[in-house]
């Protein structure tokens, strides 16, 4: 949660005479997101937000990202819509970094969602999937299950450090979920967000209202995206698995779309699978992030409760479906 | 820059419930101030910035501040205003923090002021001094003078550790401005910002649009105040000294405000006061910041060049005066 990039002046005017945005009445850096620079940006137009796009984004997957919130805006689902320059063109250079200028989108993010906003999400969530089934680029999952093992590799000791005898549970985990790319080829696939947390999620007067930050979005199994969702909504601040909030989602997502039995039978491996991931990059994170830094990283032991939990689910029933 | 303090939603309703600001339809940490967490927060209202106090700022200076944003923004002094909760009541409590919601002041800050700038924040620093003469409140200058010798204690290795040789050089600067609290004595005194770099000072289309960030806002010497913009508007990012930007600045100001005779004959000691009051707490912050920190610092020697120049000066017209 910082700005990585400072911008100048008149690097700002010179990069605003490609757009039709009008004059700058205001220009102020937003603690929001981990991997970007952003921008909050009023013009006698209206409010955007300027993303600048530092190292850990790769260059290459940009139009991707930027083309599905094009593609997702032009259906009226609630997103930010990327700002194409005069030229047409919406992803551009700014501070020698790749830059974007998105329309804003009003809304809170909530820290502590209620049962009506797991709902929400989760219809929202199959309103996401169902718009972007013809989005016509596609993008590997990175941080799919065949590169966990990967994430895991050299983990043991920064994993026990935080808690005796986890490595042993990660490596179960590992085993246990190694084997979700092969069996779940028949589930639907299409794009999915991958990181709904409710930090990219913004409600007004408690309904839904808009989605943000699509730069883990991937081609992948759809029910793994409400397995992520799952895991980011319906447990609580204890780590302890809200039964109430898993029925909302998966109930809010099937006023959209009704899981198929198979995608049923294997939400508990998506599910699991899911807390692997996020916990191997928590973990990564806190180990690689000094003692003292400002920004402090997600505490990894919040994705290993989760993962002791889904370890005795034996059916979708257990998540409330 | 960055957000220390977060905000639930929860907290941020029972917060909102004791003013009059309507419904909000948006809250972004924003990267603005090193000392506290500050947020946009948009209503149906209106924009507005909430500032959670972090623990660098004394509690009991918090009035002081706010009175005098208040103070000025009744004198249509474009300053973020305080908005009262329902009560009167501007200085509040949010997440264990004190707190306050100031209007939103529209604006762009200048990484490299033009001379129309200079001119202009001249202009603009002298009207803040007239209207902030009949404030009621004072509030000593904890970085005066007098601080000087406690800040630098203890420093020699840091200071050489940047340039070697610098340590005696600033032994040199310390003796030469510690009677700076005497010898001002009789020049005109009032509240000054203490703080008016670039960063704190906003433009509309060129125009002076407004100052921000008042937390070392305190009673002390006016031409000392203009001493820190010297530093702070009239040398270029190589160190160097741009006479043309000075002269701008000095001219600015006394298109409101003649400096006296006095106040000229001073300005090279106050400038290398102001020069030195910088170097020493960029000096402290830069020792004090681990090197792998997100939030970088600003390079001490910036102010150890300013020195260089200041220990050259001989009277007000060798800064355009």
């Amino acid at each position: 949660m910082a700005v990585y990039t400072q911008v100048s002046n008149s690097a700002l005017a010179a990069f605003l005479a490609d757009y039709e945005l009008g004059i700058p009445l205001s220009f102020k850096g937003i603690a929001e997101g981990v991997e970007n620079s952003n921008y909050f940006l009023e013009t006698d137009r209206g409010k955007f937000i300027l993303t600048l796009f530092e190292k850990r984004v790769r260059k290459e997957d940009l139009p991707f990202f930027i083309g599905l919130k094009q593609h997702l805006a032009d259906r009226d689902f609630p997103c930010p819509r990327p700002i194409p320059g005069r030229d047409g063109v919406a992803l551009r250079t700014l501070e020698g970094r790749p830059a974007v200028i998105v329309s804003f989108l009003p809304g809170l993010s909530l820290k502590t969602p209620r049962l009506d906003h797991c709902h929400a999400l989760g219809a929202a969530l199959a309103r996401l999937h169902a718009e972007a089934s013809d989005f016509a680029m596609t993008r590997p999952n990175q941080l799919g299950p065949d590169s966990w093992p990967d994430l895991w590799s050299g983990r043991t000791k920064d994993a026990e450090a935080l808690q005796p005898g986890l490595a042993r549970l990660i490596e179960d985990d590992i085993q246990e979920t190694r084997r979700l790319t092969q069996v779940s080829q028949d589930l639907p696939h299409g794009i999915i967000h991958a990181d709904l947390f409710p930090d990219n999620a913004f409600f007004l007067e408690g309904g839904f209202a808009g989605v943000i930050d699509f730069y883990f979005a991937c081609s992948d199994v759809l029910a793994y995206d409400l397995a992520i969702c799952l895991n980011a909504w319906a447990f609580g601040s204890d780590g302890q698995f809200d039964p109430a909030k898993g029925q909302a989602l998966i109930a809010g997502y099937e006023t959209v779309r009704k899981l198929m039995p198979q995608e049923r039978h294997l939400l508990p491996a998506l599910a699991r699978g899911a807390a692997l991931r996020f916990f191997l990059t928590r973990l990564i994170d806190w180990s690689e992030t000094p003692a003292d830094a400002l920004v402090k990283p997600h505490d990894p032991l919040d994705y290993a409760k989760r993962l002791a939990f889904h370890r005795t689910t034996r059916s979708a029933s257990d998540y409330g479906a």
